[in-house]
């Protein structure tokens, strides 16, 4: 009766929901409290004080036909231009205005890109272990998720898998740094090896293959590490933005869409992403929000804080005999798994733990580890592991 | 290179882009007072006060995890228990939080719902003249967009001729009332007939066929008279709702869909639409603005002053000789053109005019003028419509 599509979603949905519920049920039992839920990406530090400050100062100052008002599809342009700034004076690079659309965060920012790109039966790569929404954005607009497996030595994107994934139906490919799962950060080597074999493939077909650049954590990097600008490695490069992790805002859907001039038939492609926006029903990204995001672009979260929490957990579970990767951003652990993933998020939550099967994200062995938790839910929950530890590496 | 869809539509777009254009060149030679647009639908009328009021209230009571933080894809739970409850105040209806969906406005509501319900091939019917963009959001859940001439007598759509529309492919039905581009509010008489029709199509198809009925005008409505809430005619009723107009908040895209659970297997629709809200990047509507809603049900923008804008332009139109549809609701004008809509529309611009032909919404021989300006703008154009008047009666 309705959407097979949907049809289908709504029954694989139910795992998810399970997860969801079983949390609630041991809540109910044990305690919020007593639940060390690692399961959500969901950021637990508030916006910082500048974001309250942006949202009274633009309603003190500015007129409510423009806050609230329709503006062009793509944002309004001196938010445009404002972005565009910061990240040239960030990055080295040479935006202006119409660069940039802003964004229903950057889900509605991929969403709008593959609609403006894909026709039925185009590939999209990504590389395993990835988010799993992906192949729900690339199936809406009928093309075809390509995965790439996994490189487990230190789950760096592999070039020369690419390589062997690309066809002449390639449209695009997936890079998310620092990555969701993992936590690892791209090195600069291994972009400038993607976008090799990028170029390599379009000469060899003679198609046009696009970077989508998934960045909703580009702010969260840690000991310095450099999350280097992918428009600076390869022309055909579009950026996807969010400022939910950064600011803390992942409610507001707010984000942005880069374009640059160096893309192929920059044009086009830049007046079909306005347009997509406009017809996919987002129309334009939140305005109060857009003009707030203007005023923030030098406000971050608590990025030290996130660093605490990396460290204690990462340590406390490696010196149970866990065997994690370091995480180099994103705040995310990502952790082999002693037993088959899915047997191992059961047996957590004997122990009140919630963690998410690798199976979930093209990767079964491992489990995710969202840290973005209190430093005192680690804490309480290292003794959980233990027992957890012992119970698994005891049937290993 | 890019969709061909897309490509399409950049193309299709040139139209709406010059006319933009052309309202920005008429402002640059005479001056944006001198220049009569009445071409857009985007309220003048700044959002209550009670609207600014809410958001400082939000902020300074909540907790900014909750305020900017995610919650369920369907919206929070108390917002939408509120927007039930005051649907079932005002309408005698029986929703609860589980029948409400927040949504990125009703165009993103729209997108959802047509996500859910259609599979590739299926239909979709829309009473000329209608909101341009049905097209595009049927097309892109690959459906087809199948349309009933306009009613010339009175613009109300007409059961008939949607019985001979009807088809086993036929998914869902659009209404809108108060309508966007004419002003007409649907009887309930209207409303009882099209129920009948729609259930003597599903017992002779042995399918299921939606109302989607899209009310973004549903608060601006004259003279007292009713907006029948469609849901108490036919039980497969979805409504999608925006507070784009009623609080001129256009730009905050934020409004809901109600499933009623008299809709044909409620549950798997309402989860299904959840779904949908997340895999096409919506992943839910602005959480600040939600909590302003809720706490805004009440508010309504200066309907008194549209009221006055109507009977303004509609009398000095009248005493000009042109003929219109007395509008009973939204902020639209729908004028029979003395010559053919487009060269109206042209002949208009000599006069610094700026009003959409009919063509745009499937229904020539007419012209749509937004009256959502100030009463100067309005009283200031009559003597340029007399001298239209003139040239246009001339040729006529």
């Amino acid at each position: 009766m309705i959407s097979e599509k949907m049809l289908a979603l709504a029954r694989g949905n139910s795992a998810i929901r399970a997860m969801f519920e079983e949390g609630n049920r041991l809540a109910a039992l044990h305690g919020r409290e007593n639940v060390y839920d690692f399961s959500l990406g969901n950021p637990n530090f508030p916006a910082p004080a500048a974001v309250g400050r942006a949202i009274r100062g633009v309603l003190d100052r500015e007129d409510s036909l423009l806050v609230h008002g329709y503006m062009n599809n793509a944002g309004y342009a001196d938010v445009r231009g404002a972005v565009a700034d910061s990240l040239n004076a960030r990055f080295g690079t040479a935006f202006d205005a119409d660069n940039i659309i802003m964004s229903v965060g950057a889900a509605g920012g991929l969403n709008v890109v593959l609609k403006t790109l894909l026709n039925p039966g185009d590939e999209v790569i990504a590389f395993a272990p990835y988010f799993v929404e992906y192949g729900n954005y690339v199936a809406n607009y009928d093309g075809k998720l390509v995965v790439v497996p996994p490189n487990t030595e230190d789950f760096m994107p592999d070039p020369q898998r690419l390589e062997t994934a690309l066809s002449p139906r390639t449209k695009a490919v997936i890079l998310n740094s620092p990555n969701n799962p993992t936590g690892v950060v791209y090195t600069a080597e291994t972009i400038a090896r993607i976008a090799e074999v990028l170029e390599a493939g379009r000469r060899a077909y003679g198609t046009e293959i696009f970077i989508l650049s998934d960045e909703p954590y580009r702010e969260l990097a840690y000991d310095g590490v450099e999350v280097p600008y992918v428009t600076k490695f390869y022309n055909n490069t579009i950026i996807c933005y969010s400022w939910s992790k950064s600011l803390s805002l992942p409610g507001e859907r707010i984000g942005y869409i880069v374009i640059p001039r160096a893309v192929h038939e920059y044009e086009i492609v830049y007046e079909a992403a306005c347009i997509a926006t406009r017809v996919l029903g987002f129309v334009n990204a939140p305005s109060l929000m857009q003009r707030v995001a203007a005023e923030c672009l030098g406000a971050r979260t608590d990025v030290e804080a996130y660093d605490r929490n990396r460290r204690l957990l990462y340590e406390g579970l490696r010196a149970l005999g866990f065997s994690c990767v370091f995480p180099q951003g994103a705040f995310y652990l990502w952790m082999k798994s002693p037993v088959p993933d899915v047997d191992f998020a059961e047996a957590a939550k004997r122990y009140n733990i919630l963690v998410v099967p690798g199976a979930s994200f093209g990767c079964p062995g491992y489990v995710r580890l969202a840290y973005c938790v209190s430093e005192d839910t680690i804490r309480r929950s290292l003794p959980a592991f233990e027992k957890l530890a012992a119970a698994c590496f005891a049937r290993a």
